[in-house]
């Protein structure tokens, strides 16, 4: 338990060879044979959860967890009234993911608040950490799922959503890791007002910090997205020697042309110096019946573009319409765009992007500010009026894949800011 | 046993049921639940060759088979010594194919005999119908296979070939199948010059015979191909919101932008009214890391390039890989567009051509001249130097699908001009 009697003025210090035993655990749990594997309330993210709450226990820290099944791990400040302090990440991953994608953030949190502990460090507010569950919405077509469920943002509607991969509803996954998602309309946990700040330490996704050779970003906001993750275009097979063009539904043709279309109004806003990501992560013909020797009748493909500007957002979503239309008439198909989901930009909170950048200078840490183009659950907390600020740690490789590579040394840098400037709000009376 | 004490005067009639019930048999052995499947040399060919077998055994035909596994039914004639009439197709489908692309020419060939048995009509010369194997060649990336190794065509090396649905040789696959592939350099069983003609009835696998309102097509050529059926493009896995444009080593747009330049060469080639098809028909990223939060790191691709004129297919095939090379530049992926596999366009015989023109007419049956645009067995008989000519039936909704639909009455034209020209022939000493 942590102790109140030791003085504050004792410096935490982090315990790297807990850091390294925790991601350890956690890539025993996730290793699929090549990458993580961890899915949105499965086994593998209930395991992680465990490794979080047994290091946590043993630290004397208060653990609890909400109907969603977040994990809560708290360090009780002197006065238990004022607004909570609040870190953290998520603990599943993408489909053969790395193993710092959202495990970077939860086991930061869980260096701080071990350290605290250590050094009998007692702040003034609560400090918390969540680890969330099912941010990787690969597996439920719902943004920050785990984080929007803590405020009550679930639509009790969404509990029959199916996990992409078995098709098992969200309500009969929460149920087998444990929640109860029949509280989901009277048991919100967390009050926006009861929450002074959340700071979510993330490694960097794409290699802007690498680039730059700084170990440490502190974000300036974090990008909406405009989604469809079920795009399918409906043709006709023929025989590819005998079906001149005139006569042929090609969906590959068709979604090629989206694709190029769609890609030149992208060049079109980065040559006005705006910003934006345009992906079409998925694209196949059917298996079971596609081959060389047959024009495809049909393609599936996902679209997923992101930006910090809505406005940007919803001309690119009119766009994807109008292109779909074009390949209709052009190509004789049909495209069935599918449901559309979407996530809304975040601003981050300016007081504590000045202090972080102030905590790295004080402490000879190299960082740089830059956008997050990738959605976190701190969006959430954002959405909601909660002071929220993101720090980004250098990762070689990028992340959603294997080969994520985050330096050890770059994440105590990275802890050691989250640390400091979770310290300079816990401390504030 | 065909009798040769009954007069040739004696008009052959065709059995309709038996027909019907050949293809009812054959539908039995390949419904894979949507379409047919039959693999080359597979159990399900075994089976349908079995059907014709029984077949041509109740009619008293001769029955025998190569070392490759090819059966060949024959009328023995008067003069065996002359050069001898053949027809037939093959037994094989693509994946999920329908039940007429192969099987109505092999049906159409045991029809002619069996009513030519029953007639008691006895030709001049002997009339063979050769049902082939493994003409499909999305199983061996081999074209006219079974044809080709019937003339000795097959390099022995490509006995190692592995099917691509499970991987085991070719080699083997004869084997199980009753073949013995091992004679191969010493057992060719057909010599052009002991083949008087060969014609091969086939469903038209496009869509002119249906828009010109005609059930027969004759067939002037049959185009050749240049393919590629693995072409992959290695790229690399990269947060889809985290990776700016210029960090991107994305296979998909990369393929894209393949696609459209081709097809714009294509559009320019019909304009300049040359006759070509280009077709993408498998177009895939790797289910098993592909998802919507990801660059796509890896696209496989086929190509598939169709005409008459060979000087055209080597034109595309260098703009295939000037393409390639421009992808690669342009979006910082390998395109490795692995082996390359052709055929040879081949020209039909003129005075067979004509014949069938003057007996269609006779019959009051329309018939126009047209291509074909895929390839047959029949263009392996026409590289031997032998004259040879191909009877198209009308059929709905193309080939290499499960909606393959040939009128019966339809077919039943097709096999009358097939009896009258092979009968005109193999009357002739």
């Amino acid at each position: 338990m942590a102790s109140s009697h030791v003085s504050s003025t004792v410096v935490p210090v982090l315990d790297p060879d807990l850091g390294r035993s925790v991601f350890d655990r956690l890539h025993e749990i996730g290793f699929d044979g090549r990458g993580m594997t961890r899915p949105s309330y499965s086994e593998g993210e209930n395991l992680a959860h465990g490794v979080f709450e047994t290091v946590a226990r043993e630290h004397g820290l208060e653990v609890r967890r909400d109907w969603a099944a977040n994990l809560f791990v708290t360090l009780p400040g002197r006065n238990r009234d004022l607004p909570v302090v609040m870190t953290g990440s998520h603990a599943d991953t993408v489909p053969c993911g790395g193993n710092f994608d959202g495990a970077a953030g939860a086991v930061a949190g869980l260096l701080v608040l071990c350290a605290w502990v250590r050094a009998g460090y007692q702040p003034e507010r609560d400090a918390t950490l969540i680890v969330t569950r099912a941010e990787e919405s690969v597996w439920f077509p719902l943004s920050y799922l785990g984080s929007r469920t803590a405020f009550g943002l679930l639509d009790a509607t969404a509990l029959a959503t199916p996990r992409s991969d078995d098709g098992i509803s969200l309500r009969d996954h929460m149920l087998a890791c444990g929640a109860q998602p029949d509280l989901c309309d009277r048991a919100t946990v967390l009050q926006p007002a009861r929450i002074d700040c959340f700071v979510e330490l993330h490694i960097e996704q794409g290699p802007v910090l690498i680039e730059a050779d700084v170990p440490v970003g502190i974000v300036t906001g974090i990008c909406g997205s405009t989604r469809y993750r079920s795009v399918v275009i409906h043709g006709q097979y023929a025989h590819s020697g005998a079906t001149p063009r005139r006569f042929r539904s090609d969906t590959v043709m068709a979604g090629a042309s989206m694709m190029m279309a769609l890609e030149a109004a992208w060049k079109q806003v980065e040559a006005e110096g705006e910003e934006m990501t345009l992906t079409f992560g998925v694209c196949q013909t059917d298996p079971a019946q596609a081959n060389f020797a047959a024009v495809p009748g049909r393609l599936e493909l996902v679209i997923d573009i992101r930006s910090r500007d809505e406005g940007l957002l919803e001309r690119m979503n009119a766009l994807v319409i109008e292109q779909a239309r074009r390949a209709e008439a052009e190509y004789n198909v049909t495209v069935d765009l599918g449901p559309r989901t979407r996530s809304t930009p975040a601003v981050m909170d300016a007081g504590l992007q000045a202090e972080a950048k102030k905590i790295a200078s004080t402490l000879d840490i190299p960082a740089i500010l830059m956008p997050s183009g990738a959605g976190h659950d701190a969006a959430t907390f954002a959405g909601q009026g909660i002071p929220t600020e993101m720090l980004f740690v250098r990762n070689a490789n990028g992340s959603h894949n294997p080969d994520e590579s985050m330096e050890f040394p770059d994440f105590l840098c990275g802890v050691q800011v989250l640390e400091h400037l979770l310290r300079h709000r816990a401390s504030q009376d």
